[in-house]
């Protein structure tokens, strides 16, 4: 039976069974260290000699447990035995045990099937398993099911642009956007409240640190709301849960980054400020000139909310009609819809959407729109559908803002971009 | 506050609020029965005047829960008013109450986003949803971590025929049709054990009642196993834990069909049996020249297991390598793969993987294939690999079997096929 590093404590004085990496070795020449690395951790082994393998070759190490302040963790194995399992070829083309900031974003995702066997670099994404943990769960306990739509969709959700184009059978398909119109049909289905955890494309040409052109969405939808601001609510007890989630299980991969998620205090006191006042208060705050929601402004709203509010996440709604789909509640000149800026970047849209068959169609014409083009959508509407409404984390977003990451890449496993379509 | 259908029992003689469609409506002139429909379930309203309102039209009903035996679940609420929130024009193209078996499949993916609204269609969504849960679940507290990886990819893993072309930015990709070759660099990453819930995509002509040009694929791949015969005792627990789940959860959804799932003594006494013999005993059932696993043979392999060994689950394992892709682990001949086979049906495919660099470099080279082709994949195995394994479920064709349907398209949400990409 195999013992795990982390496990060594608890098997004091018997013989054990470790298995993983080759991560680190310090040779003495009458004694060894061998630190071997596994899905829990690291652990040091003692041995005679070093073993006959390269960093990164696979060995399992038979001998005792015991405790030794001065090791990683307080604890070692005297080894009696080291077989080796798989070995490692010489010439490996990045140190997998230095810090990985030692390494480009370039070489780091070039290599990407390498650099993420670095512990501190992979850890990112054991957090972000904690995210997809926490949000479903949340939602669950609410009442929500989970629903998966297609990505293989014959129109945009959001207008023509930004499509990337599938040869179906020789007929022109599209990348979903995202699962609006699907999370819409299931809210009208009867299953009121939905959630879909799953991939969105977005062909744009965008060459920056917050884009990427396939990412992971964390979308929600649900029926009988008042306004965005039942949204805003949910969306505090959904962050709630994920960073308490994050905070209990990932401490050790936040502290190797010198990252920390905000406490349910900073989640509660995150101010709810309307498009043309967060645009004022960053104008005012780092003097520009700014008529939108720029990168700029949400940078700025940010080091308002968290100086003056003690909260580094800011909703902010009421967003004009002209900024938001067709699909958008209308409130005068304005609309239902807020976004939710975490750190200076907006990790997060969402609103009340038309639910009456007489506004969408005024919608329809509004934005030029031809209700026969969308008549599987309206007929969601002309049937009887519940004032409703949902919204979209940006997995990779989330990701990156809770662990300090200045590139959305670090936050995903192979992202895609203009430029990068491997590994 | 609003009550649910499902809560009237416990709000007896209070005044509450009930919210949903008009399922049905039996006007007795000086009294009418009203069935509202929410996403708990169905409440019949008791009404002095029949509401003017249409069948499908959201309306809010307040009144008082009172007992009675011959109302739907035993209560009933006694209307003091009624209110339309959404009204339904009149001329629904397909009536939402009857059984979903009075449409044609053709109609009923047609009109997917109304006849989706039925509650017996909806119910296998509550199902999909309780496996989509249960899978996560179990494999969470065995210690696997949740990974999401791209699904545009530049070439393809099982070859390159059945693919999905993209224009990636003026670039030729391709729709993933599955994540073996991530998953198989997550285990090597560190994480040993890692799943993933995403969707998948074969290109491929078929129009059969098993077949669905995009699915959604439950993934999992773990190291340090020794053979096919760890993954199948792995799925063995998996399916129990799912079945159970779903016995448990959604007996109501189960019911509606006339459907159960298996128990998990049928569980633990589903067979094994090898590719050779599951030929031979499929032919002596079935009285066919079979020589290879064909759907024939599946569905007579699991005539012979539910009659002999009293399971509807076969597991099939020694595939021949030329039925295997190269990183099947070769067995002689044969490789340790294995099928899973449920009530006639493939619903999953695994097997133990190639970890050896040299082993992998023979097979790039028996199947013609060029290692600098696979630079990248090949990296995984040059510097380390432990042994491992895994298999992926057809989400679709799980829920199909435990639901009794004859075609997977009717356990999609929105199915594609060849003819297929609205809605």
């Amino acid at each position: 039976m195999r013992t795990l590093a982390a496990e060594l404590p608890h098997e004091e004085g018997a013989d054990v069974e470790l298995a993983g990496w080759i991560h680190r070795v310090r040779d003495l020449g009458k004694i060894c260290f061998v630190v071997l690395r596994d899905r829990s951790g690291l652990a040091q082994v003692v041995a005679d000699a070093a073993p006959e393998a390269t960093l990164e070759s696979v060995i399992r190490v038979r001998g005792k447990s015991r405790e030794n302040p001065r090791a990683p963790g307080g604890w070692e194995l005297a080894a009696t035995s080291i077989e080796l399992i798989a070995p490692a070829e010489p010439g490996i083309p990045i140190q997998v045990n230095a810090d990985p900031d030692s390494l480009s974003l370039e070489s780091a995702l070039d290599q990407r099937f390498l650099s993420l066997r670095n512990p501190k670099a992979l850890g990112a994404f054991r957090v972000q398993a904690t995210i997809l943990e926490a949000f479903a769960t949340t939602l669950r306990s609410q009442g929500f099911t989970e629903v998966k739509t297609s990505k293989l969709v014959a129109t945009g959700t959001e207008g023509g642009s930004g499509l990337f184009e599938v040869d179906y059978f020789g007929q022109r398909a599209y990348l979903a956007q995202s699962p609006q119109f699907y999370k819409q049909a299931m809210v009208a289905s009867g299953l009121e409240r939905v959630f879909e955890i799953g991939q969105a494309y977005r062909a744009e040409k965008h060459d920056t640190p917050r884009h990427l052109n396939e990412y992971c969405s964390l979308d929600l939808e649900l029926a009988f709301i008042e306004s965005e601001l039942d949204l805003i609510e949910l969306e505090r007890r959904l962050f709630s849960s994920i960073f308490e989630a994050v905070s209990s299980r990932n401490s050790r991969e936040l502290s190797a980054w010198g990252a920390r998620v905000p406490t349910p205090e900073e989640v509660a006191k995150a101010p709810v400020v309307g498009h043309d006042e967060a645009i004022e208060i960053a104008n005012r705050e780092a003097g520009t000139k700014a008529y939108e929601i720029t990168p700029e402004v949400e940078r700025a709203i940010c080091a308002w909310s968290e100086r003056e509010r003690g909260s580094d996440l800011v909703f902010v709604n009421e967003f004009p009609r002209k900024h938001r789909p067709f699909y958008a509640y209308p409130k005068g000149r304005s609309t239902m819809s807020f976004d939710c800026i975490f750190r200076g970047l907006e990790v997060t849209t969402g609103g009340r959407r038309i639910n009456e068959y007489t506004m969408l169609k005024e919608s329809f014409e509004r934005n030029g729109m031809e209700e026969g083009d969308y008549a599987a959508y309206a007929s969601i509407f002309k049937y009887g559908c519940p004032p409703h409404g949902g919204f979209a984390i940006g997995l990779e977003r989330l990701t990156q803002k809770i662990m300090g990451f200045q590139n959305v890449r670090q936050a995903s496993l192979f992202p895609r971009d203009r430029h990068r379509l491997t590994p």
